[in-house]
């Protein structure tokens, strides 16, 4: 089977080599030639062809044409709407990036009167997609998606790469090798949003154990303190662990209830630096995580620990800075209290 | 009646001022001579006398003596542990300053033995307290409470600093004058923790309100983003409310549901420093809302919004970096993802 | 000067009181004429004229007309397309009612071409307006809101209604009034949305603090347990406090640093019922909170205290229980953990 | 090497059958006969001993002795104050149970004089401990950590459980065959007790994110709503998805950022029981959450995660009533709101 990719970045080169290699042909459309020739030298012109042109690449797709846009989410739109002039009735469209679900809804709606399909594949797997291979959260009219299944199986990791639930036996279903046909339009961006939504959750659960364990000597040179301004450490003999961590996140990865490849990534991390001195503290977040919790406000879902990752996140970049400086500025008028200088 | 008073700092000395305004009388205790010269030229030497020994001071008091302790919580233990050397039987030592209730339980125990008397006091009102009255919440053995009721009374607010409760009529009871026993040995210090606690949450919900204020005009000169490392903002036509924040605390003082004491105080904060520029934003915390939350654990009290505003208290002391360096190794090891620099 | 008034519920009528007590007119619009009747009776029919029809209503109103829309949100847009019809250029209209600022920036823009001025009053005073006077934020062009002036310091509670911020001094400004123009259309909803989720940030503060005040005396009749489901109260006798909760808001009313209006009305309900017996705990939410959570979202606030409030609601209404549920599954899983009954 | 273990419960059991299995000798003390009876059928007189009494059952055990205590928290004390009467100097005493670490640090003080060691060893693994091995988090002297290395390399999973971090070569560390020693006494509880506040914030993640899954089909059949007391859904059409939510934890087993244990054991629950009908959603809490918090709240770490899925748990078994109740009062109060009943 033929796919056409639209960006042939991280994500949309790894999706090509999986598919290749699995015995489909691949033609990718990107500005950039040099990922064009790359791609060419390594995967071979018989099964990969370039294009720098739109309309070149639009040529050398068989009908129906599979077209693959793994793009920012923010120039998903442009392209989608340059795609919708020049394909066919029957063609498919696939987001595969991040877009907001939002976006699904309305392109699905707007193609429908030509006959384009649209489908939504939320995509996860990062870095490691092209061994691991990616897991797919689809949306989408059920014929397409049906018409995809032989590239999605292709992508996608295979039953192999976990253990099989107890209970489920015979042929696995396509949850099991790794894709899952959602629901309608938006239905594969709505799950890879909450996937990311629980993402930023259990990676701040994480990290504030990390940061516990990082304090557990505080104890070890403690004085007592008077000042008003600070609570001295009641018992500082509590705290007197000068904690191993990168061994402490390897210790767990095998047999503790917090094992996951989010653990295996932070022991690793660990591992190569071990404090962390790489690393500023200012922490990204691409949009996922709003919208998760945009839905669970809309649909009435306590999300309190959602929403604390994310405001995590706004913290460390130092978004609570006018808040945080009102508080002083009301216990200095109630108090008289002084802010005291950091360490 | 006659008050002996440790401690002639801004809390103690206005509690002196309070109750020799009110025709009683005061000793006081303190280390500086300077503090005592300037309370007694300026309340009288009938009215007041120092001394600058505990002896001293123990022997200018009437028996049986009655001792408020106004110092810091770190050191009120050793001050008491000195008194039950000095003090008889029937005399009554207060804890008037912010130790931990879970002490008043213990020093009550060890006092017992002696025939001392321990009335803790969790005292509220800071620098406003010598004209607005000092909210008092008293724990201790009912009739020593009784016998400090002139005490009390003086030193509280008193009925008419708020409007009564609908229903409420008669005789004006304790608590609405602004002083009430709330029941044995460390339940005026639990109540006063507990006072705190909510004090952070409130502060917290109207610190968090201004900074959305604060923000409410970032989509003024917005522009699309196409990183996929920031989320960028959807609607800047809904973000274009250049707000001036110190009006707005001004009018919600009258007829809003949120006007309230600590509005109040940030509305004469945000008149004086309307940037709040003269802040830092590094908020201490002073051991009661950490009580409050120990407690909340203890009996099994959800208590989200408590939480919520201590940590944000250690946030803004750069207490969150550890676990906000390690989401950032996090998303780097399963996205490649590079840590944006600050603006 | 002249109000048109469309509903006359408890908000509407009060205003309506308030503009004719101080010595303007009205036009109130209400399809039960039994409120116009009653209102009429109260107010004189030189005071006030009622109209059940629309089209009556509008010819009752000097030009420019002054027309305030104070009914429930939902309705609102309906209501002010029929408006836009009958008006002339010139009229303003005024939505007094709870619409999201999104709505206020669409219809101020579908306004426009007619010569039609819109005007949004975010109004706070509840059940008490009446008598306090109401809080009013207030989103529009300059000019019309300087031309509705007489009307809103009739509303609003008046300098007199809080003692005036030190530092402020001279003719009281409009904020201190109890109204303020705070910007273009969309601007009074605006700055209302987040005077309310502070308000449910301050009022979760309190029901978290007397949920622990409730729950002090939980170590009176504890017997140790050596559930492995359940964790034992290590110190039973830290929590032996049969705290009188009425007494103790009520104390705090007065020199405290939580004093507030919230605290006054808290002090009120649990005097008329000390144990909140007629309340079964499902906490309504009736939009703004959401909305100020989705700004501080889109903004980049952290939010974690009014984000809490807004969730504790929603788990009070039940909406938790699939994640609970999920958690006994996952507890039951791996640990065969099974869920305890309630006492 | 022979181990001695008192209690044959589900761990203690699992702990004796993988020592025994890879080649040591086991004694057991268990009140219950029957228990003991099953085990020696199971592994034979050879390998396991079992003793009802405790006097016969130290008689059995070489010297240095040994023993495993693997009995509920609350027991733990008094079994080891009852060992310290009956044990010699040189033996170990190993708490592999869920004792808070200050526990630890006393006993290990306790029992230095009579020269018995103390060692505390977290032990993670649930019911899937036997095949999957435990993973063990130890705080103790090192030369006594050391001369237990046989047993512990035994119960703990080996390095195959897990693939290796990337740059770890040689021969694997403890830790990474599933043991480490973590530092002094305390130090393995208080490793563990992190690992369980993590655990506590990763399952909560997961819920919350399938709770939303499991609303997102609320818009299907969604008439608008005009009551100012509930906030109608803005846009019914982005709700309308039917989630299959045992299919959509299935497909994130593989590939996805969230794959993990806990979801193993979720994707499992739910394919048992697709509704989640088998469970009320009162989630118990066992002490290790309650634990972590108090010890960020000591140490000044920002734990919102953590403290958002311990409250959860609370609020799941009803412990917010008391809050809300107030909630609604307070709403009544300022709005003459009234409670809406359950749907």
């Amino acid at each position: 089977m033929q796919l056409g990719m639209i960006g042939l970045g991280r994500m949309g080169g790894n999706i090509v080599r999986r598919i290749v290699a699995d015995g489909h042909t691949a033609v990718g459309y990107e500005r950039k030639p040099k990922r064009i020739d790359e791609l060419t030298a390594e995967l071979g012109s018989v099964k990969f062809q370039g294009a720098t042109e739109l309309v070149d690449f639009v040529g050398k797709l068989q009908t129906p044409r599979v077209v693959w846009v793994m793009i920012p989410a923010g120039a998903t739109g442009a392209v989608i709407d340059q795609l919708a002039e020049v394909l066919d009735p029957g063609d498919i469209i696939i987001d595969g990036g991040n877009s907001r679900y939002h976006e699904d809804i309305k392109r699905a709606e707007q193609l429908l009167p030509k006959g384009i399909h649209y489908v939504d594949i939320g995509t996860s797997g990062g870095v490691f997609g092209l061994t691991r291979g990616f897991c797919l959260m689809i949306g989408g009219e059920a014929d397409q998606v049906k018409y995809l299944d032989p590239l999605l199986k292709s992508i996608a990791p295979g039953v192999a790469a976990a253990e099989r639930t107890p209970g489920r036996t015979g042929e696995p279903s396509a949850a099991e090798q790794g894709y899952l046909h959602c629901g309608p339009a938006g239905a594969g961006h709505f799950v890879k949003m909450v996937h990311n939504g629980i993402e930023y959750g259990a990676m701040q659960a994480y990290a504030e154990g990390l940061n516990i364990l990082h304090k557990a000597n505080i104890g070890a040179d403690h004085d007592a303190q008077f000042s008003a301004e600070e609570t001295p450490l009641e018992h500082p003999e509590y705290y007197r662990y000068p904690i191993d961590i990168p061994e402490v996140t390897e210790v767990w990865r095998r047999g503790s209830v917090v094992a996951s490849w989010l653990l295996d990534l932070t022991a690793g991390a660990l591992y190569a630096d071990p404090n962390l001195d790489s690393f500023d503290g200012r922490v990204s977040d691409s949009g996922e995580g709003r919208w998760t919790l945009d839905a669970a406000i809309d649909t009435g879902v306590p999300a309190p620990v959602l929403s604390a990752a994310l405001f995590a996140r706004f913290s460390s970049r130092g978004e609570a800075l006018y808040a945080d400086k009102a508080l002083s500025a009301m216990r200095k008028s109630f108090g008289g209290h002084k802010e005291l200088p950091g360490q």
